[in-house]
């Protein structure tokens, strides 16, 4: 591990490859043998437990049950809402056959031509469609209404250019898909699963967001409107952490599901759809680690505290034993996860580099001396601080120091992030300033031509028209058109 | 409701589609569009995630840790393991291309014929060949050994003949993968991983099982030994609830996973494979439940209490709301999950059906006499018994009364169950018994002729040599040729 961590290379050298390396070292994933798809290690896997057992309880407080929808969607449903299947038919995963056989040496399986399906079958890139399919069946009165389901599935896009996390042909997601019987109320459910994904971002993961709505052209296909939270990594890239759709009647439409209103009238239902995914924790590794490894905020973390004896004999280690496993206890007791690492085959020096790398936030490492003198040293991982205190009430101390990192992870990285908000008001500045990275907030004219050519350019986009800010009028950097307000570019991962 | 329940075919009549309609009228899952693939529905899925959130815990109570392993298996990692493709092959679903385009007519999307896969993917029927292809980068030394890991996943077959939950294309499981040093060790973790299922049928869903190991010809496809829990359904019928595989050193062998051993030896891995799935639900809903609806055992039940008011006005409404409020709202706090059904669109009879159709455990109905008097009715959902009682202590009442039907329904089962196995001991004598139902107790020359013999006359198979009962010897009652002791026959879901 200590020469693992020695190989790490630092963010300011190569931010791209010091994320690559980090992901595996820190066991968190890696390359299958399956193009593009990921195996998801027992400790990175731990991260998403946590992810989803919080948003899921996020969900049902409010209102909203898991149900399951098939994995294989019949390929004509694609093609039903228009502008759905051009953003989703280039980039599936088709299944053409139902059975393999044995080739005729015997030696291996061949797909045998026999079993071909009469439609082929996509697996599911998103479930809009064959979710849609089945409410047909489900809604027929505003009584009916809503129906707000939510299902936490693996999803599959043939993704050309795969990073582990960030972008992966398969990945896992949850996906809500909500039916409602006005579009007010679709709207507002939206809005208050947006609201849900920054509250997840801001105080789970410690990670600041920006809300608000996608141009036309960075819509979800299929949308009326696409929101989303904004996250700046330590790069001053930016990452799309989640969206929520409003689908108006678009899918209601394509797969005919009317209803009868309260005034007994048919009408189209309206739809909603929000996600987030497995890249969450690719936002959660760029935005907070650093040259050391991971720094996990301590709600998400899978072992939050860990405690580690230095000894000279086993006599020592037995009374360091005792000590350590009453606080140990006595944490767990409190809802505090805790490792206590007495393995013998380890240095000290190797464990510290291990758990830094790992990211547990908290780390106590009691000495024979720190018992003579009734003191123990405690670690903090974000800031690296390190004091020796007083061992009684470390219980209370500790946990305090896990609401603190808490709060100053999510204090630094606003921090951080608000320092590379700038305005920019010409584009040869745009040009400029893009290459430094940051969230630019320019002036644009509305059209997508515009966005095209910023975006070929300079590969930035829009991130958003966010919901609060400035909101003074100007003219389009580019065209001197009017421009109703300020929008947010940025590079984006 | 009303009308729906009154539609249930009667179990006497015709158990098989008394199945059919239960699952579908109690909101549970249904059919897709996808052949074979079931949606499951938000009060089938509750079930479901009561059931994983149990067995995950008693996972990880003993020693594991979940993990996440690729949709898609390169066809080639198949052919790997000889016994293995033999039992997967026929009846996966194949991927062969990565894109559709539009048509010529522009009007719907079709497989682009140049983006064919150079070797095709295979959807995962389980995942011992990708998972083992991993393994063999994690395991180098007996210091990483034991790996005990799981994962919760969807896997696909090809069934041609689908039952809801039953059988069904595609199904939710979890497989446990788990590599050890010694065969000794791994078939501890096999046996103790059936006794973590057959604890979790027992103890759970109330539903005795028996324990034992399956014939030559039922093991699982690459096992040295396959353990199952065998339960019976109401028609007699056996279901095969949970099996866990002493894979011995097959899978290490095919995807060559060494360890160098505490004798700084070269040698392969030990491997176990076991799972359990959707299908459980179905054995839920066979086991228990009757005319009536679903009779679910508390443990698992989404709601587990059911209040309805009975009132002749919006005054009475208002005094008894009150009082039900406060009797959810202890037993909220004591852990238990409750409905308090005031809905003023449905009668209180139309409730009383929708809540047994849906097994709800215990309903609490309270009335303006019932106020007046201290008094409130209680029923529970297994035996359909009803008393009124003192309002003063409903909730520990309540609470005595989850316990004892949860016992009750295991007691009830298990009665059932064992006044079905009987010994027999002429061939004719089987043919006769085997048509009634229930475990048939033989003797068997140990061949697979014999078993095949039998299983094609009656239709009977050898569900497994438990690790119970009676071992006396004895003579093969079709070959005459010595028996080592009685094996259960019966024929299977």
């Amino acid at each position: 591990m200590a020469k693992e961590l020695k190989d790490l290379t630092k963010r300011n050298e190569n931010y791209s490859q010091w994320y690559n390396e980090l992901v595996v070292k820190a066991d968190l994933a890696e390359q299958s043998a399956v193009r593009g798809c990921m195996v998801i290690k027992p400790y990175g896997y731990a991260i998403w437990e946590k992810m989803q057992r919080q948003l899921d309880d996020m969900f049902k407080a409010t209102g909203h049950v898991n149900a399951y929808f098939p994995l294989l969607i019949p390929k004509s449903f694609l093609s039903r809402e228009a502008e759905h299947v051009k953003g989703f038919a280039k980039e599936c995963a088709v299944v053409t056959h139902y059975r393999l056989k044995a080739s005729e040496d015997g030696n291996s399986v061949v797909v045998d031509p026999e079993a071909k399906l009469e439609e082929e079958l996509i697996i599911r890139p998103t479930s809009e469609t064959i979710i849609w399919n089945t409410y047909r069946n489900w809604i027929h009165s505003y009584r009916d209404l809503p129906l707000l389901i939510n299902q936490w599935a693996n999803v599959f896009r043939w993704e050309m250019r795969t990073r582990l996390f960030l972008r992966t042909a398969e990945f896992l997601w949850q996906e809500g898909h909500t039916a409602h019987a006005t579009a007010k109320e679709a709207e507002e459910e939206a809005t208050r699963m947006l609201n849900v994904y920054a509250d997840f971002a801001e105080n789970f993961m410690s990670l600041p967001v920006i809300k608000g709505v996608k141009s036309e052209s960075e819509r979800f296909a299929g949308a009326i409107n696409t929101y989303t939270i904004e996250a700046m990594m330590q790069d001053g890239k930016a990452l799309q952490s989640g969206t929520s759709h409003f689908l108006g009647q678009n899918f209601a439409k394509a797969f005919n599901v009317q209803f009868i209103d309260q005034n007994n009238k048919l009408d189209y239902v309206w739809a909603t759809s929000w996600g987030v995914s497995t890249r969450l924790i690719g936002a959660l590794i760029m935005a907070h680690s650093d040259d050391n490894g991971l720094v996990l905020p301590p709600k998400l973390a899978p072992t939050q505290v860990v405690i580690i004896p230095i000894y000279k004999n086993e006599e020592q280690l037995h009374q360091i034993d005792e000590k350590a496993n009453a606080i140990a206890d006595t944490l767990r007791k409190m809802g505090i996860s805790v490792k206590y690492d007495n393995a013998d085959n380890k240095r000290p020096g190797f464990k510290f580099a291990d758990y830094e790398l790992k990211g547990v936030p908290v780390r106590l490492v009691l000495g024979a001396r720190d018992l003579a003198n009734g003191t123990i040293e405690i670690m903090r991982r974000d800031t690296l601080e390190k004091e020796s205190v007083d061992i009684d009430g470390i219980e209370n101390r500790v946990k305090e120091l896990l609401d603190d990192i808490q709060k100053n992870m999510f204090v630094k990285a606003k921090t951080y992030r608000d320092s590379r908000i700038i305005n920019v008001d010409s584009y040869d500045e745009f040009k400029e300033k893009i290459e430094e990275g940051g969230f630019l907030m320019a002036h644009w004219d509305g059209t997508p031509e515009t966005e095209a050519k910023i975006k070929e350019e300079t590969k930035a986009t829009i991130r958003c028209i966010p919901f609060e800010g400035d909101m003074t009028p100007g003219v389009d950097m580019i065209t001197g058109k009017p421009s109703a307000r300020r929008v947010m570019f940025a590079r984006a991962y």
